[in-house]
This record gives structure tokens, C-alpha cells and sequence, in this order.
């Protein structure tokens, strides 16, 4: 773990503690050992996977283990006036469940119960410390999945994938987060507990709050529970293609061909040069072409086949060098390229993943956003695109533990430019801490202050996650 | 039209202006001809097509055409605390366009013009006032089309469609509103303009104030344009099915086999008896047999047939006597019995279409509800299903103009019924001004106090839509 210097990094913001042993004392007095002081159990809870580490360690960790724990801890919070951070599986890449000095950590993660699975209504109630991955196992015996995806799966939890809006490899074609959440049971910053959404398909009953908690980072509320529309597996085997391109901006431009022709991948991954080239290192393989880039595709279901035969077409057309396997094992294959970048990249210093989004058709022109950024600031990035989506995640690359100034400034002028590309400051990972400042850039400042107020509503004392997104510093 | 005597059917509450006749004159110095007051306009904008109309004539309609006059006109109503509605189409059902004395109309009909199409960001941009038919005119040269697809749709607007959160035929497939529409520029009771959400596919920044939008029925502000999430046209003739059964019980138990198979028709509609013997009298067909329910099925895409043909063997195995048919004249002629419906019912007497949704495995549960309440309130109501998503529409058929009291109770126990079997007070009619007294019921206190609270930020003075869907009274 290092400590990143980043923009407008203060902790708390809103509510101090005065006396912060007695909201502790009157925590133990309630939940007994579910509070935990431990050392080690708040030195973990002051980062996520951003790198960013919060200036101190949080006064406590409560570990949930029913709505009614979460409901108690934060009557006690907010008779305190403490701020609370809320944290399922700490996988994210924004630092937004980071908790500092003076605040206290609602942990869900030993919520993590799959409570009902209903086949014919193609649903599950699950507890939020569900991990994805225990989810998924727990639903294929029925025939179903939940499509949701992040890279994380095998260790974040459901929970958090909601308060993110998380993404992943699979959104093209089977939707994020936000097409996958029926309702969610929220508890507000004084303890009241609501049942937002709903277990039917269509309903128009009031304003539509599930949608507005997912993404809200914490902020509005905390996800004791949700109800999670699901899928039936996908027949058949997956079909897997890669086509390599002499430079980047053409395989972006085929990227783009491949949407506007309307075929749907399941997954079209696009790796820049440094990318492919370190994974190819790192597994072994042949060094590509000097500049070489690379598109990897699968295509699934009934029309699988005639897909990848198509848009191998489109690929070729575009001057890609394709191959295709039906086979599911060289698919594995041709995709564990694509898997080892952020290791590999890894073995060229320290990695500062982002994440941001533009329309698909402006994909090419990000691609050389990113390469004139790498020039004028003398920085390395290393870039992947969920090409099927037009989210990128350009990697900054530097020496030791801290990140150096001018990577900051390099990823603020990279967020303009996706932005003036008619883009957003983050496609998956969220505002948390690292992207606030740039935040009111992207919404308007009209925007910024309505969303603000909207928070005030849910949490009129501010004692949920302050300091993040919508804060004021930097 | 009628005059159905409803719950909370004040026209007005929250502000109420003390000198009508000055914000005219202070429109009318703004915006000319634009300002109409003449008789007939005002007459015609007391009702849409739910069938309640308000107890008089408001002060005028504005024909807003372009985002300027919206934003002129708000500035001038908020100055003088006068209510606005917000129309489109006048398509609704559930009286929220419908406005009343001392209240302002702001039409958005005239801005009707499809601004942008991308092909390879699959989306466009539009005024509010465009039709769904006009939209799908200009882009099926592109080869793309917008899924929402009311019954209204030759006449009901995009923009009323995003502020009802409306749903259609094909929403089990193809999605709601809500999966279609990726941002909205919104003018606040203010005047002031906010552009919600984005171009892109992924987008987390921030709270999603477009979701929120989505179904908020002319309360949060006034929709002047919005960003279209389009779909390639399906390739390939559509498969169509009908599936007759002894009684509407295993129809809707058929339907749910369906969904819970995992097989995904793109339409999946069911009549009772009293629905599918009326159309068939309306079209001069044979009469059904007595009691006899129908299943009218349409799968498309590359795997239409093979879908066809699964879906037939459920059908037949839950008892059901099949027709199916690739034939496009022929699937039309089996869906013209559908379509025939409401005119079917017409006949009868006059209709009050009513609008809930179940979880689909409750269908059946919940056609036996609708059995209850005739029989114990002595009412018709015919009634076909969405069957799909577990949308029905129950329509009460009465005898005379107005809506007789035992109607209303034998709605106010239906709605119950469906709160009961988990389901919500409406799928995709919205709440208006005919169930506001019920929104409490199924969103509980503590949620429906939040929720106007939300609506406080965007509309202090509660000039947007008063006296809907939140209305107190009742």
C-alpha cells in the first residue's frame, strides 16, 4: 500500500466527533464485540485498492450482521454526530470507502447471505456482503446468473457493486449494475429504515430512488439489502476472437465499426501497445509487432458463431490480423493476454488505474488524447478499453510509492480532454476521493449544487462518507 | 370525455396566484402568439386520455418552441407562484397532464425535431415533443430504432413518455423508458437549465439525476430534450403464436413456464374471457369457447423460429391449443384479436383502464384477485396482461359518463391485492392524479416523506405539477 498525495484528501469534512471515545462506548454498549479497535482492523480500513490511504486510522469497525446492527450503529452515529463510512469488500478504485481520524466503518461484509431465489420471477434477495462470485455459484444450480461483472468479482461484494454502479467486461451486452437492481433496502444516515423499488419488471410508483442510490458511493444511505434482476445462463460455448492492428487507432476505429455494424460481443477488449507488449513479457509469449495493438472479442449465445464469423469480417475489413477459436480452452487462451495487463504493467513500476468514458465513436480520438498527454507530460500510460462501451482505463506509471505531481496533472488534463470528447470523468470507478475536485467540470455547477441538496435531504447532518464526491476542497 | 369524480381531485393546491390575469400579461409580453388562451385549447387541455377531467379551464397554454420560451415561461410562473403542467401528447392515463384553474399549461408539443443520430454511438437527440411513431420513421433509414412502444405511441410524445416512465408491448425484451434514455436537459421550476446524464454507455459521476426524471410526471421540471439509448432493427420476420386455454388461470400459469424456461418472447400478451369474446364479436369472428383465455406470443431475432417452436411445446404442455405462424400477414391477422381489445371493450360500456403489476409468478394469483373483487363488488373488468413482465390492465367497464363509487372500491381492493402479492400500484400508466391516495400504501411513510422532500429541492414553491401523485388529500 502507498500513501498518494491527491487532491482534496482531508478525511473528514462535515461532523467531527467531539469526544469520539463515547460514541465507541456507547457503540460496545449496543453491539458488544462486533465493534472492533483492533490495530490491524483499522489500519485496513483507512485504503481501498486506489493506493490512496487516508491520513490516520477511524475510531472503530462495526461488523453488521443484521439490518438491525446497521440501524443501531447509525442511531448512534448520528446521536454523536460521527461520520461513518460504509465498506463491503474495500475493492474499490476511487477511494471512496477509505476511513480517516474521527470517523467510524459500518463493514456489511458479514451480511452475506443469498436470502430467496425466485426462477420464475428471474430474481434474488441478497444481504449486501455478498461476494459476486458467491453469488454466482449460488445461482448456477438454478440456471441463472447476475451479469454484473467487475474485475473484482472473486472479492467484491454486492453491496459495494451497487453503491459504485460498478461495470466490468460483460456491460456492452448484458448491462451494468444499474440494469441489474430490482430494489434496494436502504438505511438513512438517522437510522430509518426504506424499501426502495420493487419485485416486478415494470413500475412507475413515485420517483424511481433505487437508481439514485446506485452510484451515490455511500452517501445517501447504507444497502442493507437488495433485490437483483438475473439472467438465465447464456446457452453454448463462447466463440473468441483477437485481431492485432498496426497501431492503436486502428483497432479503436474497428472497435467502432464493429458496434456500428449493430453486432453485440459479450466482450471487446482493446490493449495499446505498452499493454500488449508487457503481457506478452510477462507470460512469455512472442513480443508483438513494435506499435502492435490488439482487439480481443467473444461472442456467446444462439447467434455466437454467425457473430464472431461477422465481425472477424468487419475486423479483416479494418485491417486487423484475426484469429478465431470456437474452442473454449485456446479462448482462455487468447483471452489470458487480456487478463495479465494490469500485472503486467505492474512489473513496469507502480500503476495508478483510471477509468474514464466517452462515446464509442470517440474512442480513436481518446486513444491520442492519451498518447499526447504521454508526450507532453513525459509520462507512461499504458491504456485498455472496454471497446464495446468506450470506457478506457488508462494506467499511469511511475516510480516509488507516491504519485508524483505531474501524474496528477497529466490525469486532470486527460479528464478534460475526455470531457471535451463529450465523456465522463468515470465510466465504473466512481468520484470517491481521487476525482471530486473535477467533478463540478463535468455536471455544471447548476448540477453540482442540485445534487448536493439532494444529499442533504438523505443525510441532512452530513455524517455519511463526507469529504467524498461532492467535496468542496482541491 | 367524461367527468369521473376521483380521489384527490383538486385541480391546484400548493401555490395559488393571486392575480391571474398578470402572469398572462406577463407572458404574453414575452412570448406573443406563443400564449394561447383561446377556448378550445383550454378546454382540450382540462383532460388526456384517462378520462377525469378538471373542474374548470386553466389560464392558458403556452406552445413553448424552443428551450428558451420553456425557460422564459418558468421565470415568469415562478415570479408570480403560478402552478405549471407540463404536456405533451395528452396520451397519459392517469390524469397527470390534466390541468385546472389558476393553473399555467407549458406545452412542449411543437418542439418535435430529432436533433442528432449516431449510428455508431447508437443514440440521438431530440425535442421533447417528438412522437415515438415519427421517431422510428426517421430512424429506420439508419437502421435503428427507439424500443418504448405505448399503445399511444402514433400520438403520445417522447418527452411525456420519459416523464411517465411509460412501457409498452416489447418492455420484457426490449426494456422500459428507463433502459432507453441515457441524459435529459431539464428547465427547474426556476428557469434554470441542467443537463442530466451523458452520451456514453458507462457513465458513474455523481448521483443519477436522469433516473430520477425517468417517471416523475412534470414534478422535478420540465423536459426539454433528451439523449436516446437506439438498437439496431431486429433482422428477420417476426414468429407469431396464440395459445388458447379452458380458462385464463392457465394461460397466465403458461406464461410464467415461459419466462421461467428462460425463453424470451418479444411480446407475450393474454386476454381473459371477456376481453378475447368481446374482440372476437368486435371482428365478427366464431366465439371463443365459453371461459376460454388466449396467450398471443411474437419471438424475433435470429433465434425467432427456434424460440417459436420452444415456446409452443411450454404452451402445449401447460395444456394450450397452439397456432403459430411465420407468415407476417398471418401473425397480424392473430395479433389483430389483441389490438381489438379496448374498442372490444368500449362496447361494452365505458372503460376505466387500470394499470398494476405483479411479479409474473403472481399472474395467475392475481387474475383470481380480479375474479374476487367482480364477483364480490359486482363489477366487469375485463382484463389482458402484459403477461411478459406481469403488467395487467384491468379495465372496469360501467354503464354512464361517470365513474360509479363501487368502481373505485373495487379499484381501491385491486390495487391492495397487488400490494399484497408484491407488486406496485402501477407499471407504467403512472400515478397522477387517480391513485396519489394510494402511493402512501405501497411506499410507506417514511419513503414517500423522503421522496417529497427530493422533490422540494427541485421545486421549493411547488409550482411543477401540484396536487399529483403526492397530493395529500384523499
Amino acid at each position: 500500500m502507498t500513501t498518494h498525495p491527491t487532491p482534496g484528501s482531508a478525511a473528514s469534512s462535515a461532523a467531527e466527533t467531539a469526544h469520539p471515545e463515547q460514541v465507541v462506548t456507547a457503540l460496545r454498549a449496543a453491539l458488544g464485540a462486533r465493534v472492533d479497535t483492533a490495530a490491524s482492523t483499522l489500519e485496513a480500513a483507512r485504503a481501498d485498492r486506489s493506493g490512496h490511504v487516508s491520513p490516520g486510522a477511524p475510531l472503530a469497525v462495526v461488523h453488521a450482521e443484521c439490518v438491525d446492527d446497521v440501524q443501531t450503529t447509525m442511531r448512534i452515529a448520528s446521536a454523536h454526530g460521527t461520520p461513518v463510512v460504509v465498506r463491503g469488500g474495500g475493492t474499490g478504485l476511487a477511494g471512496a470507502a477509505n476511513a480517516g481520524p474521527g470517523q467510524l466503518v459500518l463493514s456489511t461484509a458479514r451480511m452475506n447471505r443469498l436470502l430467496e431465489v425466485r426462477a420464475d420471477d428471474l430474481l434474488a434477495v441478497v444481504e449486501p456482503g455478498i461476494l459476486n462470485l458467491a453469488l454466482d455459484e449460488q445461482l448456477a444450480p438454478w440456471g441463472l446468473w447476475w451479469a454484473p461483472d467487475p474485475a473484482s468479482r472473486d472479492i467484491a461484494t454486492v453491496g459495494g457493486n451497487i453503491a459504485t454502479g460498478a461495470g466490468g467486461l460483460l456491460c456492452a451486452k448484458y448491462g451494468v449494475v444499474r440494469d441489474a437492481v430490482l430494489g434496494v433496502d436502504l438505511v438513512l444516515a438517522d437510522g430509518r429504515l426504506v424499501r426502495l423499488g420493487r419485485r416486478t419488471v415494470k413500475g412507475v410508483s413515485g420517483l424511481d430512488l433505487t437508481s439514485l442510490v446506485i452510484g451515490s458511493e455511500g452517501q445517501l444511505g447504507v444497502i442493507v439489502g437488495a433485490t437483483l434482476k438475473l439472467r438465465p445462463l447464456v446457452p453454448g460455448a463462447a466463440c473468441t476472437l483477437t485481431a492485432t492492428f498496426a497501431e492503436v487507432r486502428e483497432a479503436a476505429r474497428a472497435a467502432s465499426a464493429v458496434t456500428a455494424a449493430g453486432v453485440q460481443p459479450a466482450i471487446m477488449e482493446l490493449m495499446d501497445a505498452l499493454s500488449l507488449a508487457s503481457a506478452h513479457r510477462l507470460l512469455g509469449l512472442p513480443a508483438p509487432a513494435d506499435g502492435a495493438s490488439q482487439l480481443t472479442i467473444q461472442t456467446d449465445g444462439p447467434s455466437g458463431p454467425e457473430d464472431a464469423e461477422r465481425i472477424a469480417e468487419l475486423l479483416r475489413a479494418a485491417g486487423g490480423t484475426v484469429a478465431i477459436t470456437l474452442d473454449p480452452d485456446k479462448g482462455e487462451q487468447l483471452l489470458a493476454v487480456r487478463r495479465a495487463m494490469l500485472p503486467a504493467v505492474e512489473t513496469l513500476g507502480t500503476a495508478l488505474i483510471e477509468d474514464v468514458a466517452v462515446p464509442r465513436s470517440a474512442l480513436a480520438d481518446m486513444f491520442d488524447e492519451v498518447a499526447r498527454v504521454e508526450r507532453e507530460y513525459g509520462v507512461t500510460i499504458p491504456t485498455i478499453a472496454h471497446a464495446g462501451d468506450g470506457n478506457l482505463h488508462p494506467t499511469f506509471v511511475f516510480a516509488g510509492p507516491d504519485v508524483p505531481p505531474v501524474v496528477w496533472e497529466a490525469a486532470a488534463d486527460l479528464f478534460r480532454s475526455a470531457l471535451r470528447l463529450g465523456g465522463t470523468l468515470s465510466g465504473e470507478h466512481g468520484i470517491g476521493l481521487l476525482k471530486s475536485r473535477w467533478l463540478a467540470e463535468e455536471l455544471g455547477e447548476t448540477q453540482w449544487e442540485l445534487q448536493r441538496e439532494v444529499l442533504r435531504v438523505f443525510d441532512p447532518a452530513g455524517i455519511l462518507n463526507p469529504g467524498k464526491v461532492f467535496a468542496t476542497e482541491g
